[in-house]
């Protein structure tokens, strides 16, 4: 380990105890192995997930046991690498892909390693996340960064990968009509997404006003009040009565995706990227038959971060709409708080462990 | 017109006059226009959909009003043609693709011309089909068959088309391992196309044994009878724990619909053949998201004649196992009885227009 | 035909009369057929095809024989319409796809009408051009523009499609490094397409500064002076030492196809466009299988239009810097000397064939 | 390191001590690392690339340096495993896929592992191959063969790959035709791939009738003797005057190069996986941009095994036409020298490091 910088023999960490519990501890510093770097974290998104697991202590059948560090999408400085490292060098600013995978299984070597059964990914139980000053991480998954993108642009490339590998997955094209429900995070990010790969129509929807307007902002072409406006009609009306060539369901939500699935145009594709909390949801199987849809589930990313980092940096996009809410470390509880509780006023709440930059 | 062929002055044809009611009539033969060819019908068969007309007098939105003649399957023999055709010839052996389409719209022209708006589909009212002795049709869904080929398999390729459609949305790649629900025509037709595709694992369902019998005659590796065995667990044991490439949906059954979904491996994709009678079934949306599935709608086909009758022809399949029964035109009422009335003994009806060849 | 706005009797032609002759002549305006539509022309692009048949009287197996018209770039106002037309109405202002494809081959079916063996293709001998006040064209290949799309911009959505089309068949992506060689105007609507496919990284080369100043213009990040700078070395320094994901070769030049092969990254696309005048070129054909690169052919378009209309009429895109010289039909023999002769500072050349709107 | 058989300490090994001298040595048998196996080689197919580093000492910018071993397509048993192996277990009969790649550069993670610039490949300098008795390799590059499936059949699962991967590249599916240059043992087993793949035309060519044979038992629909018959003539008759769906070029040579680009249809492709020794080869411009031709290099495979074992253990092909000679270890020499000399007369020949079983 070839250690350039001067460390702290210490750091603080923010550390889940329970539900809506974060104490603050003193944690030493871990040391990169073979392949690793360490990474001086300088920005965490909060992601919905971080935010479930904090209010429910679990998703699905993964469960918080014992004290656990919460926070995936981030962003930091390499000040030490292990042994092996070669991609990565001390002083580089980095984006930090949180899942690593096994690279030796059958969906990593077909290019679909968000499929590996055996990733290791930041914030899901048993491994901890990035609310810490220090942490390691495998070389291949930092990103160097240019000069001109900061931290917390590069901490949400990975929301941005989420939206790049729907908009893959529903083969969005440029000039295609896109239909996005929910303007949450998730939501907004995909809004660039879709513009990026030359979406001519961006119809967004949801409940939020503020939402909606973050939305125009990004690049929504047509933003619909699900409560006030008949989306139906609109979809209907702006895509000359055709309907959209793809819809993405980000909101979680048996309407939501009911509205995207019928937006759509014959052979259309709909991407579902949101978990509705019923689980099961009846889908019209004569419609999606008779008009031969596409329906794509949407399991994280693969292959995102380097056009992630290449579309976010290029200057088209301004995210000051999405981030609303800035914290430090020793604030993450409040953080959360302020993620759960405000959702109306909230969108992205970054926090930062090692001061502003 | 050229017309080289002494013809009759009329015709037999077997009209529906009500629902489970065919009456012989004589009608006119009639006359190709430019860009159409007069064909002798020498086999059609009996689809689902014609029982469903007969049974029921709609198909949701297709309403029969008035006489209609059913049949869409069909082959035949070339016996004059209009004025500009220059793609067949009189005397030339032909299978009929029973959809024409506009050729002029967006869906046409981007190679989807099965979701063309204005198609004119056989058999689907207000189209009259194929049980008459002599039909005319545009000479560019005409394709002549090799002298090896019978007009009941060249009728066949119809139905086989839906199963190449579908093992080309579906992806299916030599070695695949690939999951049928339903071994009615559809399914049958299907496990052919998937042998075709070089699928190494064909795994079958159905409840009876007749059928399952027939589907190992065509290729199928492994035979499941939903009521009596565990598909769930012989599914999982025959891909290794991992979960099928691929699944169909044939059997328009709720049940056999979500079998197929769980069977599929991470990133493996489902076609939906089947339109179940209730319309809407409730789908595991975490499943699908979580496992990144495909989900697509199958809508009869395109572009699969040309491949279909290559395929049909070369030897490889003996089609025997399918056909069950034959009928006379003069006969097709008993025909349909036969195909409503007696699911468990039947599987392909064919009716001879003009006498066996 | 239902014929709402009063037309003259007669119309003015600019027609080919032998090589670098063009005589203004008095036609009878055209009828429309059923399926067709007259349109009032009102700007029409020269090509690189029209001024080497106006230099050379022929492009390899197409031969000019007897009096012609040129101009396939071009749009105009519909001013009456054939008794089946549906799709256009007088009055619509429209950009017109000059290839007319049968609807019925394997290629049309198949998605693939740019391979219709039987296109009727403007200005392609012996079918008539566009250097007319009033033409006829099946309605299905004219594309209703928006208010805010001028004539101009609308007939270069024809030369937009060949660039879109390039990206399509080399998969250009969000982030994509792209490297094109050649900045006439195919190159420089190339440009324009990839930008709108994402393209990250946007390297152009050519001889002139006067084209490469344009290409920056439209969104090319880094431009290579073909004499002066050292292209291989500028680009290899550009990708990281990866190498560019797509090139296209647009010069028609055996030094810019090698180059622009040797760009790539292993696993990277060249698409060639451009035809060069030697016909048969020496490729490296371990360096092709070393890197598993793929070479698409580029010949025309499929399914561009209205894609191309939505995104040139978005307001991202400029085009004065392409459009250099501006001449009124009767003007003609003068727009195809200057297209012709002052390559160093003509870009696009535009004829008005009714004045300019 | 896990170890229930009993071993010997030393075992032989087959070394090039120069072009054209192979020794046979003593050499300890290595140990299995963490994630390695140790396998006990059963089967070594002589390929093409042996032969050429054999008689010349160098591939391109490959050469060999010092004493060297051959042979990389190979199968063998389990026998010992390193301590966190889960993926095999001592006992496996294994295919042993030669080229272990990284897992972690954008080539890996995008499913082309071909592409790896780290890969380690067997009997490519300066890794040593398989003509030994025992040998290691990471367990994620072996694959369990079924008991059906003997050494030497699973040791051809490696070229076997190449012509899985040549078909998946040039988009073969069932009916395609396909005109396959070259019938060595690449081209012999491209014939078994395609016929996987459903193509329902094989046209193949070679000068050697042996070859020509060979082909037609594998599945060769038609086959070519390229000094005596009109290839040309004969593919556009077999392809109804359309031309071929794909060509592969496997004979490295410029005439046969030249023959498959010019056997395929409009919108048809070419897979090249021969080298020519000269390098450079002459190639039609115009053509491939008029019919809008799509030429794919092939290097090498990824993601071929488990299919290619599932499909060479069906039963359905008879290796024997391909497995003209079989050799000791011992005489490793004769061996490569009959391959070296004997072209007319043998197609693979095979290396039995342990005696055969």
């Amino acid at each position: 380990m070839s250690q350039t910088i001067k460390l702290p023999e210490t750091m603080k960490a923010a550390v889940m105890t329970g539900t809506r519990q974060i104490r603050m501890e003193d944690h030493p510093i871990p040391k990169p192995r073979a392949n690793e770097a360490l990474i001086k974290v300088m920005a965490v998104g909060v992601c919905g997930s971080d935010i479930h697991y904090y209010e429910h202590g679990r998703i699905g059948r993964y469960v918080v046991e014992g004290p656990f560090v919460l926070g995936h999408e981030c962003a930091g400085e390499v000040v030490a690498i292990g042994e092996n490292v070669t991609r990565v060098a001390v002083g580089d600013r980095v984006a930090v892909e949180p899942g690593v995978t096994c690279g030796t299984c059958s969906a990593c070597k077909a290019g679909r390693y968000n499929l590996c059964p055996d990733v290791q990914f930041l914030a899901t139980p048993p491994v901890d996340g990035a609310f810490v000053q220090y942490m390691t991480h495998r070389e291949d998954f930092l990103f160097e960064i240019p000069t001109t993108m900061s931290y917390e642009t590069a901490a949400l490339v990975e929301p941005f990968s989420v939206g790049i590998h729907a908009a893959r997955r529903a083969g969005v094209q440029p000039g295609s009509a896109v239909v996005i429900m929910g303007m949450g995070p998730v939501g907004l990010m995909a809004v660039i997404a879709v513009k990026a790969f030359g979406a001519g129509t961006i119809i967004v929807a949801d409940l939020e006003e503020k939402r909606l307007n973050a939305a125009r902002q990004l690049g929504a072409t047509h933003a619909i009040q699900v409560n006030r406006d008949d989306a139906a009609a609109i979809i209907e009306e702006l895509t000359g009565g055709i309907g959209a060539d793809a819809a993405f369901e980000t909101a979680g939500n048996d309407r939501a995706l009911l509205s995207a699935l019928k937006s759509l145009r014959r052979g259309g594709a709909l991407a579902i990227v949101g978990l509705p909390p019923q689980g099961d949801i009846p889908l019209p199987i004569p419609f999606i038959v008779d008009n031969e849809l596409d329906i794509f589930g949407v399991f994280r990313y693969a292959n995102t971060y380097p056009d992630g980092i290449r579309f976010l940096s290029s200057g088209m996009t301004d995210l000051d709409a999405i981030i609303t809410d800035r914290f430090p470390l020793a604030e993450t509880w409040a953080a959360m708080e302020r993620a759960l509780t405000s959702k109306s006023d909230t969108l992205k709440v970054i926090v930062y462990p090692n001061g502003t930059d």
